[in-house]
């Protein structure tokens, strides 16, 4: 089956929209999504943003939200805005990581981003974290000691550097097989056009 | 019939893309397209930006212009970037209002728009412009005289000041009656269906 790279970040209310609704597009489409967890924080710094550009740019930063708004009620998801915004996503990506290894990703990511973007959480926060692992049936104790492994640190540090390698500057961006790029959840239909060749 | 504001720059890829299509697609939606011609440039100014930001972030400049001839190829629309990029739009702007108030806008705009990013022409130039308002059976001497009056200065600088009062930041934009805004020639078919009131 082909395969679509579904880069996201955390912080990325764009990527919770589109975490929730890959899985059964793909299946429609007769794609598999490779979840892909990386940071836009380190991308973004090199341009000299410190923060999202939604905080950045306060007019954008108001369209997305109603648009967000919009997006939420046509998908009959909720959604919040968290606060404070761009919430701290580095220790759920940890996890992501590890939990891709071991095949939870998918449930785990998207436990995360409802947590988040529907029930307003601080997703900086440890237990607020290992209370999401410990519902997915994990051994919450042993994935929390393994999210300060320096492995594990590289390995998502090495995860950005590919994306940032690949030409990706924002999130979500899903990438095919033949390396096209398509930046923002309202591009997923056409990225899964793409990569099931039906152009 | 439900009226959508179509605000565009003619320095803009994707309101190229937008303007190419938006008369069939408001058609069949049932919509009536307000083509409402702005500078984009005095309000980029205002967050310091010099040039566009697709030349600011190089790696967004690369991802659109790949973005660019996929939309191009999908429609069936030739593409080429023009150089240099962006144009000085300030004069085609301001035939466009002159335009507008007589009924023949959205075929000028079209034409200046093919001009400049299927032919490659430099639109900042007076005889390119001279050339499309003959072409159109318009008075051009008229015209280009016209385009230096204090009025239709000032009525560009109004048109681009009220789009930033309207939380306008980027090019196209689509606005609905009821004050919906759609970034992005990607959301053209969202903001028809918003107006049509098929939501």
């Amino acid at each position: 089956m082909a395969r679509l790279q579904f880069w996201y970040e955390f912080a990325s209310p764009y990527s919770y929209l589109a975490a929730m609704r890959i899985e059964e597009e793909a299946l429609e489409a007769g794609v598999e999504a490779d979840w892909r967890p990386f940071l836009l924080g380190p991308i973004f710094a090199k341009r000299g943003w410190k923060t999202s550009p939604f905080n950045l740019f306060p007019e954008r930063g108001r369209y997305m939200r109603r648009d967000l708004e919009r997006w939420a009620e046509r998908l009959s998801i909720p959604f919040t805005m968290p606060d404070p915004f761009p919430q701290y996503a580095v220790r759920a990506a940890r996890i992501a990581l590890i939990a891709g290894d071991e095949g939870w990703n998918a449930r785990f990511s998207k436990a995360v981003f409802l947590a988040e973007f529907s029930e307003g959480l601080d997703i900086s926060r440890i237990d607020v974290l290992r209370g999401i692992v410990e519902d997915l049936g994990q051994d919450a104790d042993a994935v929390m000691e393994r999210i300060k492994d320096i492995a594990v640190k590289e390995r998502l540090r090495a995860e950005t550097a590919e994306a940032e390698d690949l030409g990706i500057f924002g999130a979500p961006t899903f990438v095919s097989p033949d390396g096209e790029l398509f930046w923002g959840n309202d591009r997923l239909g056409e990225a899964l056009r793409w990569t099931a060749g039906h152009n």
